[in-house]
């Protein structure tokens, strides 16, 4: 291919599941001509770098944030805010600035506190392609295929800038969609962060008992796929739960009632409540597939 | 093959999933000889019949019962205490009778009640081998492989009894074990049957609400497997919760504990907490792997 890639250069912090899969998929697109890292730990640098996720490791920020097309912020969300700060003054006026949090509000907060005049550049993204799995090693091009990313895009973002950063994702191969962040945070307060939690609680509630051993050992395959999300990692979920606490507060009591509704109705056995909750969850469930 | 097979004939009650894949599993290990099916709908028994499960459809139970080695009991367990009543006179001395019914106290006490001075020959079992579908069509002679079946003998039995029954399974290919009725119920309220009601729970919940169609569209792959089990069948889970609802209960007060603890936790903004829930479940759950 002669064709000018669809990005010259992408600069990425956090080189893990979700940056290092971000830059394969645009390599195996053809669609970035450069593409340089920064991190933390200098190993995992190297590790991606000779996984083939970079052409190089970044040594001046500025100098890199310069010139990028787009720089991807995927390290844990408590770091966002210090790189927020270190790029904003040196960040070129055509270059774009995503993330790949798993909570919109709090990062939109960290950008507002950070980013200063550059804060039309920043376009949030949650990509919804979490694994247990995470490092450069577990990054793949195919992960956001068919996958949706959810952006969250700021007042102050022209539709341009929000165009750009969307087909970046599209160019991984995702279903791009987009919601204020505040819309974000409550429906994935529902429908991950609530369940998450729900499924550590289960495997530490059994954890606690003198014979959990023998109850794990009659546990099966719905055990298996329910408490699967309970090895996800204890600081990721700790740090979500905390960023989404409004949200996910409201959600851990209405599924409260919710639990008492069931305690009551089997303590009354009655039989035709506990038959029409289960009907109604099965026909949702059954229908329901993801994306 | 000149030998003997091992069971000469077996009467299956319930040719489903369970039943029938019980049938095929013997017949594949040249286990049986003759293989009768009785069952309330004459078309199910006509496919297991099309599907190789059975040799023939039963038509005298007394008869088919009274020279048979083992009688499955493979129906919903509503329907046992009236098989075991129409059964218990016409079982041969050498007949042994076992059950594939999910909870045990229940099942003991329509045995205990319905078979008389037979009760010695049935020997309680729960083939922990659950899976949505359902049918004969579903049944294969691969379910019971590597799987445990739960033996839950009764102070009737004798060894011999016990043995033999356990050799069925094990011929299925299960790993057997035992454990008295009410020790079964209790491991399984905790491993088994809480987890279904919490992930029917979460369903609903979301289910209800009137934006359900937008939250469902970005649910991703944790929800799909903490809902799996969302999907099975209401009727017999609704019984299930019934038939143990005392052991189901403290269950469900001793999870709303933990999700109380977990809720202030957040409240409180307490990360210490949050991380070591979080990590102590991930720990067991990382180290455990289903059978």
């Amino acid at each position: 291919m002669h064709a000018q890639p669809a990005l010259r250069k992408i600069v990425i912090f956090g080189v893990g599941l979700i940056g290092g899969s971000f830059a394969l998929a645009l390599r195996k697109a053809g669609a970035v001509g450069e593409v340089v890292g920064f991190g933390r730990s200098a190993a995992t640098l190297e590790q991606a770098r000779q996984l083939g996720i970079l052409d190089h490791i970044g040594r001046d920020e500025a100098h890199e944030v310069d010139n990028a097309d787009i720089v991807l912020v995927a390290t844990p969300v408590a770091q966002m805010a210090d790189i927020f700060a270190r790029i904003a003054p040196h960040l070129g006026a055509h270059t774009l600035v995503t993330d790949g949090g798993s909570t919109k509000g709090d990062v939109v907060a960290a950008a507002r506190a950070n980013l200063g005049n550059k804060l039309e550049q920043f376009v949030p993204a949650h990509p919804i392609a979490g694994a247990e799995k995470s490092g450069p090693d577990a990054a793949t091009a195919e992960l956001y295929v068919g996958k949706r990313v959810v952006l969250t895009p700021l007042p102050e973002n022209s539709p341009e800038n929000v165009a750009r950063v969307r087909k970046a994702w599209e160019l991984c191969g995702a279903n791009v969609s987009e919601l204020t962040a505040a819309q974000h945070d409550e429906v994935f307060a529902a429908v991950s962060h609530l369940p998450h939690l729900l499924s550590f609680a289960l495997v530490h509630d059994i954890a606690q008992r003198d014979n959990r051993d023998q109850l794990l050992s009659f546990a099966a395959s719905g055990f298996r796929d329910f408490t699967r999300i309970a090895a996800s990692s204890p600081e990721m979920w700790r740090d979500i739960c905390l960023a989404n606490r409004e949200a996910l507060l409201k959600e851990i009591m209405q599924y409260a009632d919710e639990l008492h509704g069931l305690y009551q109705a089997l303590e009354q056995r009655d039989a035709a409540k506990l038959e029409s909750v289960f009907s109604e969850a099965r026909a949702v469930r059954s229908n329901w597939h993801p994306q």
